[in-house]
Formats: structure tokens, C-alpha cells, sequence
């Protein structure tokens, strides 16, 4: 079924199993007015009609256990997100082009919390917009067109972004300004040689646009390589490859938009790589679902861009969605929840390698914070897709949601709301456990 | 100063009149966090607090007559948008991948609207978005990258966006992909001379395209041709131009950012202008403000790229942006918002037209719908946009916001919530006529 091409753990309609009656009729007319470019998750859809914490419920009230979703990072139906926004819809939402104190209120403290010279910032709605932003940016400062990105990194789904999503699979076409790197692997690699062998990519990838007729603009990285296989951020592996790109005159983005805003227990990634950013690009979580995303530099960056270019955008920065971002903030700080993914993180993984050690079919578990990926092999050593397949859809009908990704689709990715505590983690080894023991 | 460069109506920091404290110093940190890229409008800028209907209200109470903003369609602070949106953040927030009722319902509603075999959505956050994604579909689905815009043209922010946006400016790179073509012009070419110079001109655009060694992907163009001096949608002269794309194998794409949504009286803008397109783009007023985008289209288009593309956008479709916009088309249709538009629109337009015979620098009034451009010159027929600027801040001083654009930043720009009501018409009429005069 071409559909379900590309995309892990997609749902497929030529496989489907028996549905509720609701469901198959939803579905068809999905399918009619929504079509191909919609994937559903899991061979069993699920319909979900609410969310609390971190909890979904289907249409029959039965609960799931999200171990997945990342946006709604401080819960589903955040009561304190859900205040802010419906008070300030009462009272104004425009575009920035009046004075308001809240887009300038949430932007000092946004930049407050990167610090690193990061003193301005951008309001876009999507972190694929913040990333074509970045890439203008860089593009328009430097006067180059060539940027060089990893090897199975996913940053975003406009023309420009896309261009630098080598994981978008191989009809998304990768232009010739575009250089690819094959991402550190500390799996492999000694951590310092790991920085050491990055940095020497990066000046071949350099020296390769170069052979094309192009001069770096600049370096794009996912602060944790979540899409190369969630490389984390200790020890530090990126600061060389940025010295590297700078050295050709190029800028260096941090793609913060999986890391940023507390998953990996602090506040971005970057800093534990020992990376100084020209530009840092968030999106997803920051206003756990209503949209907003943002790019952030240093201002002689940004403000030479926007002297010479012509840039607005009609919803980005509206009080709407600051007020969204700015609840999120409070309930990241006053519910310390970035203790909570750095210490539960931590307590986690290692229940998750105790685990991994009765299980022959997993062959690594990573882990950042609230951030896990879990290798999935065929018991030999080798990537096993169908397996990890059947390991997310097992788990799904025991009613806990995780996903699979990786180049070889064998990756189990696990990835809770950050209100995710030690009371829901049982339910979530379990099903893990029973899952991989169904799976054999 | 360069910062307010290529754009009409921007504030000038250098030349700033006396502003409250309060205000000054907010506008030195909003200077100092978000910088060049932020652009406020008026000499002397507007801070808003509150909103509510066509009334904007400053920090000090006073009330401002908005009859610029097409976003907030069905008013500020709209309580039937605000009460769907507050419920949705009580019960359920999440993408697409999951099943979901309130996505499809949705999106058999806007495709009812739509018709013409335009029966397959995508959702996504922004225009800008919509316009990038509209882009890539076009060039996938034809294997070519040639695209051509109008001469005025204004798309979107995205890298992609941008390069069909002549309208930003000079540092805004067209590459040699794109070929430009000067919009019909109804003041100077009667309609039916206007339609078929229109499509002489696509012919040429293809031919120019292929002497730099590209096949045509697409036409692009805004159905009422805001940017190019709003052209308006009757009588129609897009029909042959879009035949001629199709004759070279190239799509149709319909930007209904501006006119789609009830602006000119109908819901929008193509089938006025004679055109069947293949893609549809919409934005701005979708949500009244909560960022949600479409693109529309032919499902053998869209299933194409789906079918062999991976795309997601995350926040698209998500079920508290859909609950915005399915209260904005409630709202639209239950207050007869585009019969207002409609009626409204033409008596206003009278009026216009009568208040311009008194003052000579007044060389053109076009209307469509609740959309007014007025052209202002300098008493001997040339562009004014100095004396357009001084009408755009008098009226601002006396609290009616509207602004001014075109290529010769010389077209005042009427374009207030569909909520714009017989009342308040005479405010806007009298606070025009009051600025024309107080500028002669």
C-alpha cells in the first residue's frame, strides 16, 4: 500500500482490522474529504474524544496512557493554559503591529531563559515556519544559498525545511545547496572522537557544496539528533561542528523544537553541547497545542535581516497564543517540571535497561530526559521494522500510545507529556514488558 | 531610516512625535527584544489593550473604529468563537493521526462551500503556509518548478512564499524559476481586452520561463488581485489566463487569503472571476485570529502528493483551531455577514465615490465587497504616497485605523471586520473626509 509508505507505525486501510461501525464510517469519510495526505496512527486507529493530564479517552470512555505526545507538554486540557486563553480572547487578539505589552513581556522572558547573547526574537505560528525563517535569515546575512543539515534529520514541512528533511523519505527531493552529514553516533563512537569525526563531516560537506557552486550559509542540528536516532546531549558532541561552520563563515541554528522548553530537563539543548547558536528555533510545546513557535538570535543577526527584508507575519505573536506560551512557562516553573523529566527521566532509563536486559529483541535504549528511544532487532542484531510494529500496536490495544520512527523504522519512541509522574510509570513498563513478551 | 523601507504606513523611530511614558518605554524594550524585524504601524503607533466588535480601545479607554483588519472577520473578541474555543480546551487538543469528528465535519463544510471538484483539505497554521504547501503539491504533481506570479504580488513568508511576493520589496530574492507578469489593470483596459492581454502575458511568462530552462509548475494569483491595486472579481479576467496554464500543463492556484471567507460578498473570490482551479489557498479570517490555513483542492492533485510524500503539519487541524473556525462560519452565516459584505459594501462604495468627487487628490475608488482601496495623488494625477501616509496618521488621530499600500505606497486601504455595520459608517466617511481635507 503505497499510503503507508515512508511513515512508521501508519495506519493501513488495505489491512485494517475490524472497526467499530462509527469508526469505519468516520474513517470513510476521512478518507474522502482528508484523503492521502492524512496517515492515521497504528493498524487500529484510535478515536479519541478527550484528554486530561496525561490521559486520552476514546469515544467508549476507556482511558490511554499518552507516552507520546511532546505539544501538550504541561498536559491535555491544561485548566491554567485553557484560563489564559479564554480570558484573553475576551479582552484582544491582533497582530503586532500595535504596541502590546504581552508579546514583549513573554519575549524578555523567553530570552531571559537562553541567554548566550540570544537577545531577540522572532513570533512565527509552526516550527517549520521558524526554520524557514532561520534559513532566510542566514541565507540573507551571509549572501550564500548552502546549508548543511544530518542524515536523517527532520526539521519541518515547507519548501525550504524540507529541503533539509532527508527523513521525509525519497520523494522529497534534497537540492543541490543542501549537504548532508551523518549525524555523531555515540553508540559507536567514543564521545570525543565522535565531536572530532562531526567537525571533519562538516568541513568535507563544506568543501562538497563548494565542488557544487556553493558557499555554506549555515549549519542546521536538532540539538538532541532526535531524528538520528535521539543522540542526547551529554556528553557534548556539536560545539566542534559549530566552530567548524563559523570557520567557513556560515551561522550555526540549534533546532530546539524537540529538546527545547524542558524535555531533556533543562531548559534547550544547546548548552550541554557546548554550542553557542546564532539562531535557535522552537516550536511544539510551547503552547501545548494552540500554535506558536519561535526564532531567536543574536541581534545583529536578526536585525540585519529585518533592516533589509520586509518580514510580518499575520499570526505570529498574537496575544492569543502568547498567553497560551506564557502559561506553559508558569506551569513549567511552578510544577518543577523540569526536575520532574530530568529526575523521573533518570529513574526511568534504568528501569527501562533492567528491562532491556530480559528482552533479546532490544539491543540499545537511549534517553534524554523524557525523551527515550528503544532499538527494536529481529534478536540477531539486526533492525526488525515489522517487530517494532507490532510492539506499538500491541501496546495500543493495552491502551498505552507510543510510536516508532528511526532510518529503519525499528525504533520505539517514548515521549510523555512532561506531567507524565512516577505513579503513570508502571503502567507504561508494563505494557512495554507484556508488548515485547507478545512479540517474540 | 531604513527600517521603515518598503513598507507603507510603518512608524519611523527617528521621527517619532511625543508619545505617553508608558508607551516610550515600552516601545524601547519592544526595540530592544524583538528589534528590525517588528514594523508597528502610524507615526505615532497605536497601544492596544482591548477589543471588542469594530472597536479597538487604547491603554487610556479611548475607542479606535477598526476598518483595516480582515482578520477578526466576525469581530473582536467574538463571544461565539471564544465560548467554542474555551469548551474545546476543556475536552480534547491534538493532531491528526488520531481519529478525530471535529477535522472532518469541518473540512466537509468548507469543501460544500467550495464545490467545483474541489473536495479534498489540508489544514495548516498560516497562509504563508498554505501558499508553500500549494507550491510543493503544484511542483510535485507536474515534475516542473516554474512558477508564475503576478508583478505586485503578495503570498506569504515562507523561502517559497516569498519568492512569488514581488510586493516585499527589493531585497526579497525572485529566482529564475519565477516569472512575473503585470496583473490586469480594469482602470486602464476594458475587461474583456484586459482578460486576453492577461493571458497573452501567462503565454509569454511560459516562454520566458523556458528560455531559462523551466517547464511552468503553476499560476498563482490572488482573485481579487489585492495587492495589484484590487482588481476585484466582476467582471472576470482570470478565466483565459487560467486556461492558458493548463494548455502549457501547468496548474491553477486560487489565493483566497484575501477574498475567501465572505470579504467580497460571496464566499470567494474564483468563481467570479470565471476560474475552476485546481488548488484553492485560504488564511486570515478562517479563525477570527486563532491561526488556522487551508489548502483546497482536486483529489487526484492531492492524493498524488500525499500518496508519495510524507507530510504533517502538527498544529494543522488540531481540533481547538477547527472549533474557531467552524464558529467563524456559523457566525458568517448566521448574522448574514456576506449579504452585509455585499450590501454594505456597495453603498459604502457609493459614498466613497460621491466623497471623491470633492477632493482632487482622490483619483480612484475600487471596491469589492467590504474591501476599498482609494488611490491618492498629488492633485496632477501622480502617486502621492507622502500625502496618503499624512491621511492614513489624520485619520489615526482621529481614531480610525485604516492604512495604505500599492506599489506606490499611495492606495489608502479600507478593509474593517465583516461585523462593519451601517452605523458605523458614517464615522469612517466623516474621519475621511476630515483627513482628505486637513492634507490638501
Amino acid at each position: 500500500m503505497t499510503q503507508s509508505m515512508h511513515m512508521a507505525n501508519s495506519f493501513n486501510p488495505a489491512a485494517a482490522v475490524a472497526l467499530p461501525e462509527a469508526d469505519s464510517e468516520l474513517l470513510e469519510r476521512r478518507q474522502r474529504v482528508l484523503g492521502a495526505p492524512y496517515r492515521l496512527f497504528y493498524q487500529r486507529p484510535v478515536h479519541l474524544v478527550r484528554g486530561e493530564g496525561v490521559l486520552l479517552y476514546d469515544a467508549d470512555g476507556r482511558d490511554y496512557l499518552d507516552a507520546y505526545n511532546n505539544v501538550p507538554v504541561v498536559g491535555h486540557s491544561n485548566p491554567v493554559v485553557r484560563a489564559r486563553v479564554s480570558e484573553q480572547l475576551s479582552v484582544l487578539n491582533t497582530h503586532t503591529r500595535y504596541l502590546n505589552d504581552a508579546v514583549v513581556n513573554y519575549a524578555e522572558r523567553v530570552t531571559g531563559l537562553l541567554g548566550d547573547g540570544l537577545d531577540q526574537a522572532v513570533f512565527v505560528c509552526t516550527g517549520s515556519e521558524a526554520v524557514d525563517l532561520a534559513l532566510r535569515v542566514s541565507r540573507h546575512v551571509t549572501g550564500r544559498r548552502g546549508v548543511i543539515a544530518t542524515a536523517h534529520a527532520y526539521h519541518g514541512t515547507t519548501e525550504a525545511a524540507a529541503a533539509v528533511s532527508p527523513s521525509l523519505g525519497p520523494n522529497n527531493p534534497i537540492p543541490s545547496e543542501i549537504e548532508l552529514v551523518t549525524a555523531p553516533d555515540l553508540a559507536a563512537e567514543a564521545p570525543e572522537q565522535a565531536a572530532a569525526a562531526f567537525a571533519e563531516r562538516v568541513h568535507q560537506a563544506v568543501a562538497a557544496l563548494r565542488a557544487r557552486g556553493h558557499e555554506p550559509a549555515a549549519l542546521i542540528v536538532d540539538s538532541i539528533m532526535s531524528s538520528d536516532g535521539l543522540q542526547g546531549t551529554s556528553p557534548r558532541v556539536l560545539g566542534p561542528a559549530a566552530d567548524a561552520i563559523r570557520a567557513h563563515g556560515g551561522l550555526y541554528i540549534a533546532d530546539e523544537v524537540q529538546p527545547g522548553f524542558g524535555r531533556t530537563g533543562d531548559w534547550w539543548g544547546f548548552p550541554g553541547q557546548g554550542v553557542h547558536p546564532d539562531l535557535v528555533v522552537t516550536g511544539k510545546p510551547m503552547g501545548n497545542g494552540i500554535p506558536i513557535a519561535g526564532l531567536f538570535g543574536r541581534p545583529d543577526v536578526l536585525d540585519r535581516f529585518g533592516r533589509d527584508v520586509r518580514y510580518f507575519n499575520t499570526f505570529g505573536g498574537n496575544p492569543v497564543s502568547i498567553a497560551a506560551a506564557d502559561a506553559v512557562l508558569d506551569e513549567l516553573i511552578g510544577r518543577r517540571l523540569l526536575e520532574n523529566a530530568k529526575n523521573l527521566g533518570a529513574s526511568l532509563l534504568d528501569e527501562l535497561r533492567t528491562l532491556a536486559t530480559e528482552h533479546d529483541s532490544v539491543t540499545g535504549v537511549r534517553g534524554s530526559g523524557l525523551f527515550f528511544a528503544i532499538d527494536i532487532s529481529d534478536g540477531e542484531g539486526a533492525p526488525d521494522p515489522a517487530r517494532a510494529a507490532r510492539v506499538v500496536n500491541e501496546m495500543r490495544e493495552n491502551r498505552v500510545l507510543i510510536s516508532a520512527s528511526g532510518p529503519a523504522a525499528n525504533v520505539l519512541k517514548v515521549r510523555p507529556p512532561l506531567v507524565f509522574g512516577p505513579e503513570h510509570a508502571p503502567r507504561l513498563l508494563d505494557a512495554l514488558d507484556a508488548a515485547l513478551r507478545a512479540t517474540r
